[in-house]
């Protein structure tokens, strides 16, 4: 880990709700999510208390409706058992928000379930998902949704584009390999935390069989139209090479090869480890925004074309603002916004002027991987 | 809980590590603690892991040299069980430097034992402690310190004081009742909490056999000072009547018999919960700046009195801010640091010009209790 760039202060999320309350894409692929939550757990072994993890979950909130429904499932059918939840996430994270979502001080109070339940114990933990977080053997079911695509470093900095997923042959590879590399990590460490018969569920972004992902799903590519607006702003004299250079994702989609390629090797660490891979597949969602413009009879119906943009661009932003506002540190807090905000801006106008294609539809390879004895 | 002021408001520290630094003196009275733990530890039932929590640890910096000197001599010793860490404090915490500082990644890294051990697993939780926290008998050792003295509502507001143990004796004992009734919350929570031999050891703020307490210990009463430079704002038409009456601290300092009464009841909740009291005794901790003062010769010595003057001030002012400025809610940000700055800067300015007797020495009860079958 110590070649490479450090990744803690490229993750910082938005704080106070702010990501939660504008990715309600990420929400709805939860909440499909949960019957295979709940079928999970149905099949692991009934221990006397529940502990179940949420990997890399920010301010919890867009996995909270779906939990509130897994653990009044429970209740509704008389396993009152006492369960832990384990929010995981970096030290940067805002579990302040986190704390006071789930106890009804914050939010909607119709999911928070720690104060509609009894015997539920919420906790959190700061340190990154590469690395064990909990006793072992302790886990009966572990959860992550859209957090594992981020590497735990930068192998480098892209030269030409700003995400993997479009990047140069070199760049790419680079970002394969330390995506190969975390992934191992990531899954010997849950292999340790699950008890035998304990589950492992995760949506990750990542590359579906037709070569789609998040952003590019056959319209308008969202990752080359950042590039587009970020290169322009170092054409123009706003940002230095170097700020164009910094402003690398420390992302990378794996493909369902790549994701399942640990369990189909029997000699892999995961495998002797005793993880196996129940079930893998992949989901595309469309972008609720998109639907919500076009149930509006799209452009020329009753959602203004600079309505639509404003409710997209928040979406993006909300998760990526971070990467650009990183890049650009060293110069002064009002410098930072006027820039980033003439970023956002002018892909508001673009898609403002012509809505057609701008979406972002999520694409998500979904795990379910069992831990053996 | 409904009636009375909540206090989760009243109750946020200052953040980004500015208690910790500022509280040596409480730390000192950790680190004595630290060969109680040791040996509590080593008479609790050796189950394959350890759970420790450390209850109302806002950053955790006071405690983390004892938690790492804890955990030094357990690896030393060849116990290399699991460690969880659960540190708890109301969500408003600043649970990412507690993160932060565990894993080295601020404040002094010579303490930061996450990284400087295997298998400890730091976990956080922000519900307030007058609650269970964690599963049933999933605890081996909880400890709390300096926490415990803060009422989970304030019963009413201090008409003419602003800490209850000054109070009228119709304010002292509406707080008397909450802090029994809250004392019994928090008891009977962790006797669920802990396995049977676990065990409670908790330093808290009180009243010694003398009557003594935080900042009246003989010399100039801390208290009685705050009180009179907030009235004196009041006088001079700096705050208002409401503003006056909000500032009371949502504390109580129990007496040693109030912290023992729930023991001495064998009909008792408590101890039918099976706890049991081991010990309880009174500590004095003189003052760290004091003694630092006069070991530099005091007033005429080598450190002058504003410099003396300008290291007492911000101990105290690193817990009782927040009271201050709950209080003046409603003002904006300017007008509020304006006040609170004349408040304490005209408690800096009475001791700088006669530091006699100015000091804030620490008086805590010291309670190590048993769950028993």
């Amino acid at each position: 880990m110590s070649k490479g760039i450090n990744t803690q202060a490229v993750l910082a999320m938005r704080g106070a709700g702010y990501y939660s309350e504008r990715t309600a894409g990420a929400r709805h692929v939860i909440n499909d999510a949960g019957t295979m939550v709940i079928e999970a757990l149905a099949q692991t072994p009934q221990t006397p208390r529940l502990r179940i993890a949420d990997y890399g979950a920010a301010d919890g909130g867009t996995s909270r409706e779906m939990w509130d429904m897994v653990i009044g499932h429970h209740r509704a059918n008389g396993d009152n058992r006492q369960i832990e939840m384990l929010y995981t996430d970096l030290a940067s994270n805002d579990f302040s928000t986190l704390f006071r979502m789930m106890q009804g001080m914050q939010g909607d109070p119709g999911h928070a379930y720690q104060s509609r339940y009894e015997n539920v114990f919420v906790h959190g933990c700061g340190t990154g998902f590469h690395r064990q977080l909990m006793a072992d053997a302790s886990l009966n079911l572990g959860f992550s949704a859209t957090a594992m695509h981020y590497v735990s470093v930068k192998p480098m900095e892209i030269p030409t584009h700003l995400h993997a997923a479009c990047a140069d042959p070199e760049s790419r590879a680079a970002y394969a390999q330390q995506a190969a590399q975390d992934w191992e990590h990531i899954l010997l460490a849950r292999a340790a935390e699950l008890i035998v018969g304990g589950r492992f569920i995760c949506l990750n972004f990542g590359i579906d069989e037709q070569g789609r992902y998040l952003g590019n799903t056959g319209g308008q590519h969202m990752f080359d139209h950042f590039h587009k607006y970020w290169l322009g702003l170092f054409e123009d004299g706003s940002i230095t090479a170097d700020e164009y250079k910094r402003a690398s994702f420390a992302q990378y989609y794996r493909t369902m090869d790549e994701f399942c390629a640990p369990f189909n090797d029997p000699d892999s660490a995961v495998r002797k480890a005793g993880l196996k891979l129940k079930s893998c597949h992949s989901k595309l969602t469309k972008c609720p925004y998109e639907a919500a413009f076009l149930a509006a009879g799209g452009v020329g119906g009753t959602m203004s074309n600079i309505d639509y943009a404003n409710s997209l661009i928040p979406t993006m932003r909300s998760w990526s603002e971070t990467v650009f506002r990183t890049a650009l540190e060293g110069r002064d807090e009002d410098d930072i916004n006027q820039i980033v905000n003439r970023f956002y801006d002018a892909y508001r106008d673009d898609v403002a002027a012509n809505p057609s294609g701008h979406a972002m539809d999520y694409v998500h390879i979904i795990l379910d991987i069992e831990k053996t004895a």
